[in-house]
């Protein structure tokens, strides 16, 4: 099989990190699991629609890990296997399981990175660029030739060091994520609200502002939508919650292949609640036993937990 | 009138402070202004339910405040006048207007206040114990007949100074309301889950784990409910918010009169649509212009902002 037949059917192609991560909790500790914006995002996204991954590995990169990527039905004509070591982060959670402290980074083979798309990928029609550089993410965007709509997330370490690359990707993309401090920091404002209409005034329809366990808020000229982080009992490793929120909205947006304000806030939804599932175990190891009738089982306990639970009297 | 007859009609009682604040935000500043849990708390209350305000002054309180609390409708056959200085607080607001410090609190009347219930309070129905130390709590507990339902409101001084005689308020009441911080110093553990969950077994129904712009949670025998905040633009003092919040939901259940989990969730819906207009003025002056139709409105606009708001493609 040609990578132009193995990922003719990708109508979402999802950009971002591969990463070997070493993570202490107050509970547990492992070793060199498999992690990176890219694998949580697609491994979210593919339960809804088929996803291309581009990403780079090195020559260390165990091959059970790339197995667990073909179950999952991950396109990966995009995955550059290279010569050296693959990347490596370690850190350690405080005994919130939200702050963390990073112990080490190795960039190895993602140090000269260079996201080059397929053939069929360019002409996909939904794009995530995952948390890399806004040079890579704008790297990958000049070989989209028609998006339909394209989401971008970033972080603080880009907002410091490259804002102007990242000024061009947020006016170049349909919708920016990033969290609140994040937003605070790009705009300069303290009231979310403000630092949404300084975002959207730079090109975007949408912006997603991310408040972990608190939930985000959508904003875009329709108004705000208000998505409810489902509460989760057992945190296990916050790792890649972000992420998989990302690919877990793109995925159904991909799906409908609708952009209504309806079909963009439901995404959301969707999103938020598999990135709850995500942080109930290390790495993918939940994400990849994910089923639609868990996701949607969830979604209905969410919704008793909302005020569309409420009967009208 | 006599106070008994004033106060024939009062459906919830409400015992807090009323201090004169001194309040300076990075936009502006105000000296002693008309604040105090039970004054947030009675004139959000009362819009929906006669409340009967506990608490005391000194004989420097200006007249025009005592005023503000008539014109609303707030009975004040508990509001005891005594010789001396009226309780004062001055704090300073970061630019995030969240976090604030305080920079003097003056006790004054209220370092030998005893809430003295009027005979006719005795029976009401409802009671909102605002946060104030859990031994006036309980003095006021002591007082009520037969409370159908009694909520309390605490806070972090009270848990570090005062733990074993809030315990006994826990015990003794059927909602019990404070924030996330201190729902976790109160029990020692980090996830909400689990801090409600210890609450619980202490006594109470129902736990309020409030997260400022976050929204509140609500946790009960029957499951979560996720409050949300309505997002504010225009911040101009958040003092008060948590009593507002606590006064507007009493004062629906009482309004009510009925206790199923669809009431008290609803209700818990027009605390925080309360109190998102409360923190857009200085003191009360938008809780005392507050009408039915402004919350109404308002609280649509959160339905559309929520799950409720999507249609069911």
């Amino acid at each position: 099989m040609t990578d132009a037949e193995s990922s003719r059917g990708v109508r979402l192609v999802v950009v971002g990190s591969i990463g070997l991560d070493t993570i202490e909790t107050r509970f547990a500790k492992r070793d060199e699991i498999l992690g990176g914006s890219v694998s949580y995002a697609c491994m979210a996204s593919q339960l809804f629609a088929p996803s291309g991954m581009v990403g780079v590995v090195g020559d260390d990169f165990p091959e059970t890990y790339t197995e667990l990527y073909q179950r999952a039905g991950i396109d990966l004509a995009g995955l550059q296997r290279v010569a050296g070591r693959t990347f490596r982060w370690s850190g350690v959670y405080e005994d919130d399981m939200i702050n963390r402290r990073t112990l080490s980074t190795e960039l190895n083979v993602f140090e000269t990175f260079l996201p080059e798309l397929p053939e069929t990928y360019r002409q996909a029609p939904f794009f995530l660029l995952g948390n890399i550089s806004p040079g890579l993410q704008l790297h990958v965007l000049n070989q989209a030739e028609s998006p339909r709509f394209v989401a971008a997330d970033t972080m603080n370490l880009w907002i410091d060091t490259a804002r102007d690359e990242l000024q061009e990707v947020i006016s170049r993309v349909h919708l920016l994520t990033l969290n609140d401090e994040e937003a605070r920091l790009l705009t300069g404002k303290h009231n979310l609200l403000d630092c949404a209409d300084d975002i959207l005034a730079a090109g975007p329809q949408f912006v997603v502002i991310k408040k972990g366990e608190h939930g985000a808020m959508l904003l875009g000229k329709n108004g705000i939508f208000l998505a409810p982080a489902f509460p989760v009992r057992a945190v296990c490793d916050p790792t890649g919650a972000g992420d998989s929120f990302a690919g877990g909205f793109m995925g159904m947006l991909a799906r409908d292949d609708e952009l209504s304000d309806n079909h963009v806030r439901r995404a959301l939804l969707y999103g938020s609640v598999v990135a709850s599932f995500g942080v109930e175990a290390f790495s993918l190891d939940r994400l990849q036993a994910l089923t639609h009738s868990d996701v949607e089982a969830r979604l209905d306990e969410l919704r008793r937990m909302t005020m569309t639970g409420l009967s009208a009297t």
